[in-house]
């Protein structure tokens, strides 16, 4: 794994456009810039895509939809394909209505996605396989999930990343496995938007969209780790974020190469 | 009190939904993760039904209303009413506006709340006495309040829970008193939204109305005197906001016991 | 410099009416908190020009424009001009799209601003000099921009404040140069929509807008030399962010006398 990657978010200092939703845009604005790169959060449909023309990396996150948003992704997603900028795709709570999986199936009939990036329970969905629950997700399933998502993955041409107690990553071919994380992650609000934005930046950086999931989640893992190791007994969830956004504003090639775990397989098991 | 009834939120891990304002959504979310609930925020028209018919318990908040989310949160709670799942009001600024005390209206017409939430401005503009001043409220007024807020109880079969210097709560016969608190919680946006996700938590754990808003306004407000004890002279409002985090994360029936300061009247005085 | 004018918000306790993006907009509502004033965020179009009259300054934002939030912003404007309520303009990212573009002229033709506060690249837009990249400014090119800026100050009758690594602010006649902050300050988001938001606070506390854009400026900028002070070398963006927040709360005269770094020139050089 060639972790010098990650400084090419802060040499580069790409423009990652974001429309995603209101509960945690600002947290996702902030670790952006704590990662090295530069938000853009416009969700206006007469401007959306012709920010994401002039963005490195676009971020669709249906956490909150209202249907005028949900075509401005669309076609911030369609500029950018146009003009061979990356997209990421958080289809949050995608199991949850019937509103979220008709907002994901359209946006996967009209653009293509670098990256789609969920928990086992969202992508399962993806995969066909509902499971319900709003937006948390029950991890137990992933391994039986396993052979569904490379297949997605396959269909759809993109790299696909699961985020839970283990994490996968899959383009069809490759696999990989980061072990990286804590479950306090689980208990602050927006960990899994904002890891979704890292990715954003990454691709925007310029790293393949296979090894961009694999930074992003080991950087996001070590993070949090570093952040809980940080805590005295009279700290709580509120320091833990605080620190959390200090480690990934710290966060260097030497820190993920001490701290990965990361597991690469190069063919399917 | 029973104290323990604490403990029911993180055993259950309810599901929260919570339509609310933009302003403070993100607080909301993070608090009822604090408390050991699951929060999902889906304002959308096409979902909120959907959502709430899913949920343990649904919080309607009109801090930041558009027309649109106004029907989403009147289906919401129609949604929750008719299959037993707890509705929880936070009338924001009922009285500065119009708009609002349209909005209000309008939802008490059509929705059944186990628990009205406000400050004496916002509960006194329900009980016919507007008093204006944006979200700021008079709290000098609440002992003249008290006849009428034991009508409005009454009326609308609720608990009426009024937070302020005293916080009072009642169902129209018994009532109760908090004393906890401290200044700090009104010099922080959303603390009072906060308030009301907390008694959303409980209200899903299974609590009933006039317990769960007495449990919720004394752990917010032991949160918030835990938190100011804890700060140096050289912090300030910042530190404050991260260890209420902190303390709400912490919050267990013990603490409660050791620090709730409640008065519970069986019969109006 | 009268730096007691500071203590005016907290004494004076204005209402700040803020229309802002959905990005930041709990910042904003928390460092008005902070300065001593209280916030109200109504960006619905029915109640819009009903808030902005009840208040005593009004906050305009363009983060995240929606079409109707636009003509909200408007009215709130308009009803803010007809009673003399002081209205101060963030034209953030003008440069960006054409939507942005439009939206500054349709609020600059329709309300008359007290001061207009935006970045080089922000305010050399509405100096007809577009230069792009989204939010972020490109500062070389400020000292080119002057004379244009002040003929903005003198054609708009406003004061015209331009952020950046050392700030300006001019009427049209008089100049001040402010040389407080730290590049860090650019590594949070919504820095920038807070520093307006403080301008509204002390236009809501009567100080005239070529020193409420100066006293802003340099409490925004000192409060960030402190955080960054305060920092160990275990310590990043997470903890500068609390601590900022933590200088402002505690900001005053005093602080401000000793730290400000103000040059006013009473003409144009």
């Amino acid at each position: 794994m060639d972790w010098k990657l990650w400084e090419q978010i802060a040499n580069i200092h790409p423009l990652i456009h974001q429309i995603t939703n209101v509960v945690t845009v600002n947290d996702c604005a902030n670790i952006t810039l704590a990662c090295g790169a530069s938000p853009v959060m416009a969700d206006a449909l007469e401007e959306a895509a012709e920010m994401a023309a002039a963005s490195n990396a676009v971020v669709l996150n249906i956490g909150t939809l209202r249907q005028e948003q949900l075509e401005a992704m669309a076609q911030a997603g369609e500029s950018a394909n146009k003009r061979g900028v990356p997209v990421v795709l958080d289809p949050v709570g995608a199991g949850a209505t019937r509103l979220r999986m008709e907002a994901v199936d359209r946006l996967l009939k009209r653009v293509r996605f670098s990256v789609i990036r969920g928990n086992a329970s969202e992508i399962g969905t993806l995969c066909g396989q509902r499971s319900g629950r709003g937006v948390d997700a029950d991890e137990d399933g992933l391994k039986s999930l396993l052979p569904a998502i490379r297949d997605l993955a396959k269909t759809l041409q993109t790299v696909v990343a699961v985020s839970g107690p283990v994490d996968y990553v899959t383009d069809g071919k490759r696999e990989a496995y980061v072990e990286n994380g804590t479950p306090l992650l689980t208990r602050v609000t927006g960990t899994g938007c904002m890891l979704t934005a890292v990715i954003g930046c990454c691709l925007g950086a310029g790293i393949d969209p296979f090894h961009a999931a694999i930074l992003s989640l080991a950087a996001v893992g070590i993070a949090g780790e570093k952040a809980e190791a940080s805590l005295s007994n009279r700290e709580g969830i509120g320091t833990f974020r605080v620190r959390f956004f200090d480690e990934i504003s710290r966060m260097n090639s030497d820190t993920l190469e001490q701290a990965g775990k990361v597991k690469l397989l190069e063919k399917p098991v």
